[in-house]
Parts: structure tokens; sequence; C-alpha cells
């Protein structure tokens, strides 16, 4: 019986996911490297804003960080508690999950790789995705809390699997957001009208998340607001790129695309969001969409 | 005033969009290169079928071909009537457009690239996408007819832009099945549960109209029905390369993806669905999409 | 017998090309668009400055040409001698090509596509390779001609041949061009000395033109001279992807290739010799290659 | 002052450069794991064959295995000699080369990497190239013996950067060889002679080690013999690869390359030369490079 859960990683994420916690539990421990945060969500929701060495003695520890590595530095701090269960949240690195899983497993510890989908308005709708990687009966314990704060949530497989389906799925979402940059500075070249084709396509076989929802909302109108950092982007292709390459398998338009967003972010100004990637073809082509 | 209305080529497509027609026209006029069809077409729904110089006698002639060479073929066998309006269905040449409608205008005559989307079942169900080129005359005049049979229809700008849209639409989702097929094998040569990861990925960024029907419909299942022919899928994914090219712009996943289209295509057996392309990629690793 | 011989098109190699043709030939006639450069070539060389209709009335009639498109403009002035042969040494069009010999057969004068390579110490030390495509009977009437000016000369097949096989050429050097800057940048990020490690690849497999002479003499000592401009290498490897479109050949690396050398020539600054596009890799990666 | 040198490996290439040695120095050591092998290099070459243990205490030792992962291994069985120099000529993993300097100079023993090209008939001309990192003391000290079986011997930088730049001119020459295969295949289909248009190629500025030899001696004669093997290649190239995504250079020629030729390498028969990648752009477009 779950008496107790942690988040650790208040981001713009973890925030809002943590909140919807006391809802279904009594006790809900907080913790935020910047500690004030983790204050401000307890007054906010109701949570316990704790020292992290006793935030991490919950039955159940949430995780939401930048990368892999701050959840190693996190994890090297603390003593945890036999038979708890650890669900990091962070588009990590199937590698990570591994070690991460071996290494809690020798303190009695389960650990799932449990990544994300459906932006900051998900987290607050309680509407996310997750993809969850590890021992099949840990996912199970943890599925009531995820349901607390998701909608669609899957067990894809064993420990990084969760890391695998999200960087794929990111690097997929990296490959529609490159043939939509080809195709329509392609078509805007030729004197086609942007918005009815861009109807028309997403009424057709063409269409992708990124014609239906980055073209209008963040390229077109040209806000390309900052949601999700184009240096992420970058890191989270890299990763599908090294699983590509450690399953040896063949694919070039991966690749290509892995490459192409690695020059759009060694090109781009600080704080870029994923979707100034298309400047890259627009400083191209002398061609902007919109 | 419109009086009459005629139809060039009962194929899968033509034959289900004709059938809309004589719920809002008098007169329309059907014409098939194997006449029976245009007949049979005539008993079930109510049509005309007559020879072809006849049939192009009418105010509005829709055509709906293999391609841009079939349109010429019947072009060039027939007189037309000054004043009416062409509106050539086919995924065709834009180049093609630009030429016939010139060709037709000294007949005073206005041609209409105007491609369709939405498969049989938005043929039968009057719900297709059109996406037009040429006059905006012509096309107010045309958009009644085109109404009765889609749903979407758009002005996308001159001559030939309603092809180039075709062509790109159809570029795009080969570049997603390319993406599909290279994540997707990847995902499983790493223990991946493959339908778990695809409702998470159609609940993420990463998604497109090719993970939310063409694997679940086509290839998970191992059915790759023959609905669009992998030899027309080249030819448009050609199309699309001639009009980067022309445009001097650089779009190299659009380059990669003609080709790896060419590979499948020249490796596929014959009447292989368009979907099929993923085998290749299936060649390459040793696994198989299920 | 061949009486007398013409030259039209006095440029960097057309005036040291035509220059070795007096030692062979008692009348040569040249012509230039700027007609000074041609009655300088006759006071130097002693050949003979003349009209353009004047010159084209020689046996064997030699051009030079940026483009195609230029040879067509001359072409399309003159009255030819039934008999002569026209040998054209422009880097141009495969189908210009077909076209040319096919108008030119009308008048009873064959065509020679004949592109050069060497560069101006070639065509200063008449040992140019000509690849040359065309009716085998001109070939061997034009080859003593061709043999005081180059040293391999080869028929390479029917017309249009001769200028494939330059575009192909030209591509295969881009590729290496690429390959090199990826490579070497590569290499420098590792912390490679340089100029060692370009001294093992010439005397390993991976050797190429461009590593033997390009990186030494026009990248690694930042000279990056003006002698085949980055435009006409653009356009050249258009020509070489639009053969392989042509054919239906699958050439994934000749297609990735131009799309990357058109980025190149769309970044550079005008009159920028064909080594910079080794500067669009350095902009990316932030690293000199010298 | 060195007294005795020993050559670990004694492959195609370790058997003959091995050979050199006793001429120039009285104790010469040979091991190999079929220890016949050893014995009969003894009895050729009047070098001594003995345990492996006893090998390793020569002042200097060479080594010569398929990868870096015999070399752990070797090395994890031995107890070596403080000051003594370990050369390995193993196309090996740079970050195993500078994890092996660190655990072998904790016993007091300096790693070069120092791979080598030049093929078997470099090794028995002592013609090879050195291309070699690490310690540039170490280096000095082995570079006589190097010199006894190489003529081009370079220091190209530290620890690792020897296999990087061996990595890297197989890379080159497995991009050369995609574009010689794509260029040459194209030109044959546009009805060109290979073999002139070969000799024009190698005349001119697209020339490189592929054109200038593999495709006469390996290709176009159809021998395909085996030299060096299409999985090693592979092998290379994702050594290469791994270098472009360590530096986070973008770099997608390579990276499409590193792709084709694990699809040539999939497709691919046991035993397969590395030159048998061209078979696989042969069965793509039907056609036969001869």
């Amino acid at each position: 019986m779950i008496q107790s859960v942690a988040f650790i990683g208040l981001g713009a994420m973890g925030y809002r996911m943590a909140a919807h916690l006391p809802q279904h539990f009594d006790t809900v421990y907080v913790w935020n490297r910047n500690f004030e945060k983790a204050q401000q969500h307890a007054t906010e929701f109701g949570t316990l804003a704790i020292e992290l060495q006793n935030a991490v003695q919950a039955d159940i520890i949430f995780s939401c960080l930048p990368t892999s590595q701050q959840v190693d530095e996190i994890l090297a701090q603390v003593q945890l508690k036999s038979g708890s269960i650890w669900v990091d949240c962070t588009s990590g690195v199937p590698e990570s999950a591994r070690a991460q899983s071996e290494q809690l497993l020798q303190q009695g510890v389960r650990f799932l790789d449990a990544p994300v989908s459906g932006q900051t308005i998900g987290a607050e709708n309680a509407t996310l995705t997750f993809m969850v990687g590890g021992n099949t009966e840990a996912f199970a314990q943890a599925l009531p809390i995820m349901q607390t704060m998701g909608k669609i949530i899957k067990h894809v497989g064993e420990s990084g699997t969760g890391f695998a389906v999200k960087a794929v799925n990111n690097m997929m979402m990296a490959v529609h957001l490159c043939a939509a940059a080809e195709g329509f500075t392609t078509l805007k070249a030729h004197g086609v009208h942007l918005q009815e084709a861009l109807d028309c396509i997403n009424a057709s076989s063409g269409k992708s998340g990124v014609t239906e929802t980055v073209l209008p909302q963040r390229v077109f109108n040209r806000s390309f607001p900052l949601t999700f950092a184009l240096p992420l982007l970058a890191k989270d292709t890299g990763i599908a790129v090294d699983l590509v390459r450690e399953a040896r398998i063949s694919a070039p338009v991966i690749g290509l695309t892995q490459n192409l967003i690695q020059v759009a972010n060694d090109l781009a100004e600080p704080n870029s969001d994923f979707s100034t990637a298309i400047k890259m073809y627009e400083s191209w082509s002398k061609i902007t969409l919109e």
C-alpha cells in the first residue's frame, strides 16, 4: 500500500505534474535544487517541501530532470529505502536507465524509465502520455500514481525502452520537421499559397504532428515560442542515432536528420525553440515560411 | 449557368467521384477507355455514357487518369468548346499543367489542375480534399461541382500548383514512411513492444499520417493491401524532387527519400502497395514489423 | 584534309588551347565576344581574328564557352558549311548536346561534345584530357587537332556522353570535397595534426584528387584561389543529378552532395572558388582547416 | 638502447611485417594464437617463437590483431616490463587506445596506437604508412623499428589519434566507393563506355584511390579478391561515425555512407571483399560495372 510519494525536480513539467498528487495521496514530498520553488509548490498545492535525503524515503519517487546526468548526480547523493520504486520522467539515455536500474536494484529499489509527452498543457490537465520501461510488477505498482498525471500509460519493455521510445518519437518529429521545412520552402518557391496548402496536407496522407501544430502555431505566425529547446532536441536525436548504431540498424533518414538538427543547433541563437530549425532552411533558400 | 458536366476516366477514384454528380446536375456525361465501365456507370448511377468527342462538349469536364501523359493523349484527340473548364484530378506533373493550361487557353478553355486526396473511401463519401491550381475565376465556377465530391477544396495558386501540393504531400508521406520504418526497426531491435510504442507515439509529437493509419492498418497486420501502388509513389517523389531542383532549393531529406523509394520500387514485386517500402528496411535489418 | 581550324571563345581555357593550333595548321581563325581579346590572340600567336560568321566556315570549329546556353546562342546566329565538324569543349548539358547534334546534322555538320579537364596549366602545356561524345568517324577526324592540345583523348560514347562524363567527374570531386571537409573537421576536433594526417591519407586508400591537391594547395594555406567558380560546380552537380534522375538510378550520396553544394553556393560570397564549399563545414563546426 | 623486439599477431599483415625485423635486431620474439604460425615464422625468418608471457618482455612490443577487443584480451593476460613500449598496429578504436594507454602507463609502459596502411604488398616491401598517436618521446624511440617496416611514418597527435586517422581514411575510401558506384552506374545507364570514362576521370579532378585501383583491379574485372573484408570496413566506418558523434560534428555524407556500407554488409555473402559493396548498387540498378 502506497503511503507516500515524492517528486524530485519541479521544472515546467514537474511543477505541474506534482500538483495533481495531493488530491490522491496524503503524503507528497517535493524537492527542487532551487528550494524556493519547492516551498512555493507546497504553499500552492499542499505538498511537503523537505530535504532531498528525506524526500527520497517515500514509497514511490518521481524525478523529472533535464538529462540523465542530473539523475545520476541525485542518485549519488542519496540513500534509498529498500522496496521503493523510482520513476524517472526525464527524457533520458537508455543506457543510463539500464545502469541506474542495476545500481538501484542492489539497494532493493526498482527503477522505471518513464518519460512523458504532452507538454506543459498535458502536465496541467493530467493528460500526459507515459512510455515506461522496466520491471512489470513495479510498473503495475506505480501505475495508479502515473494515472493521476497521465492518460495513456504504456509499458513498452525492459529497462531503457521507455527512454528509447521517447528518443525515437522526438527523432521522428525532427524528421517530420525537416520534411515540412523542405516541402514548404519548395512550394513557396513555386508560388503556392502556404496556408491553403497546409489545409490540404493536413487533410491528406502527408500530415504529421508537425504540420498539424508546429507549422500553424509556431512557424507561420513567426512566434517560435520557447517550450522545447533546440539543444534538447539535438540531444534526443543524438540518443536516437546511438540506438541505431548500437543495434546496427541502417537508418539513413534518421542519420541525415541528426546531422541537420546538429547544424541547426550549431547555428541557432541561445534559448531557441526546436521549431527554429526551420530558420536554417529559410536562410539557405532565402524563403520565409509565413 | 452550368448545364452539363463530364467525367473522363472511371478508375477506382473516378468511378466513385462521378457517382455523386447526377444528384446535382441533369446532364452528366461519362467516358472511359474501357467503355463497358462507362456503360455500367450509366446503368448504376444514371449518367450518360457517350463517345469521348461528345462528352468533352460539356460545360465542365473532369478527368482522373493515371498520369499527365494520358491526359495529354486525350487532349490531343479532342476538340473542345470555347468557354468550358477542364478540371484535371490526375496526380500530374506541374510542368504539364502549365503546358496544358496554355494549350487549352488558345481554344478558349480554362484548365485547372485539381488533384484529390482521401482515397476511395473519400471518393465514395464525397469527402475528398481538392488542391487546385489555375485561374481564380475558373476555380470559382468549378467550385460547386467539386463541392459535390469533396469537403476541403482549396485554391493553392496558379496553374501547376495543385499538382505541386499533391506531389509534396506524397513526398512528405514518403519521408514519414521511411522515418517510421527506421524508428520502429530500431525500437524492435531494442526489445520494445511495438504496439505500445505506437500508441505512445500516436499521442505524442512524433505522430504522422503514417503512424496513425499506415502502420496499424497495413504493416503491423501484414496486409499491405494494394490501394496506392509503389511505382506511383516513386513517380510522385520524382515529381517532388524535380520541383526542388527547378526552384534550386536545398532539400536533403527529400532527396534521400526519393532515392530510398526508388530502391524500394526497384526491388519490389509488381503490384506492390506503397507500404511495402517498409519491407526494404525489413530485409536490411532482418527485423519484421509485426 | 583539314585546311582550316577555328576557335570560338577565348576565356582562360580557350585562349591557351587555341595558342597551340598555329604550330600545326596554316589557317587558324579565332573569335571572341570581346573581340579585342581575339585580336590580342592573333598578335601573340599568329592566329587570324575574324568575324564570327567567317570563322565558323573553318573545316573544324572548336568552342569553349561558360554553359550550353552560350553555345546555343552562337549556333542560332551562324550558317555553317556542310561537312564541317563542331567540337564543343564547354562543360555542357548532355541533353543540349543531343539537340545541338541533331540540329547541326540537318546542315550536314557533325557535333562532338568534348569537354576538357586539366585546368589552365593543362591548357598551356597541351596536356588536357578530352572526354568526347558523338559520331565515331567525326571523332577520328577531329582527333589530330585535339591531340595538339591534349594528351588523353577518349571517345566515351554517343552524343552527350562527353558532357555526362565531365558532369559525373565534377560530381565525384564534389563528393570527395564533402568527405574531406567532414573527415578533417572531425580529425581536428579530436586534436589530430592535420598535415601529418593528410600525408598519411595521401599514401593510403582514402586519398583523392581533393586530398592530393585541393586541401594542400587551396584550403590548408587558406588561399582559395578562384580558378573554378562554385556556381559552376553547383551547375555541374545539378547536371549529374539530372542524369541520375533521367536514368532512374538510386544515388543517395550524389543526391545529398548536390544539396550540400547548393547550400554552400547559396551561402557563399560572389566569385568564390569551388573549394570555399569547405567554409560551410567550417562555419558549422567552428573549426578551421589550417 | 633497444635490445629486443616482439611481434604479437602474425596474420596476413603481421607475418610480413615481422619478417623485416631480424635484419635489424638480434632478438625478435614472435607469438601468435595459432602457435604453429609463429614457429613457421621463426623457421622462415630467424625469429624466436616463444610463449606470450615471455614475448612481451621485449623492449618494444608490436601487435597487429583484428580489433581492439583482441588487444584487450592479450593485455589482460600479461605482465609487462616497466619502460617498454607497446606499438599497436591494429585498426583499433580511439577510445580503447586512450584506455589502454592509461592502463599501461600504470605499469610504466607507454602505448602507441600505430595502425598501418599499404596492404600486404606494403608489408612485404616495407613500404607501409604508419599513423601514430601517443607520447612523442615513445614515438621517437619506436620510430627506428617502424622504419624497418614502413616508409611514411607520422606522429599525428595524442593517444587515439592514430586510430582516428585510420578510421577516417577508411571512411573516406568508403565514401569514394559509393560515389564511384553511383557515378559509374549512372554513366553506364547513359551508354557511356566505362573504361574510357575511367581513363578520363583518373586524369581529372574526380579521381580517387577507388577510381585508380579498386575499380580497375577489383570491380571492372569482376574479381573482387578478398583482401579487406567488408565487415571490417563496416566496423571502421562505424568508428568514424562515433568520432563524428563524440565531437558533435555535422557530417551528413559520412553518416549516410556508414548507413549504406551497413546495408551492403547486411546483404553481402560471408567473406566478401569490401569492394563488393558495389554489388548492392548493381542489384538496385540492374546494371553491372564491367
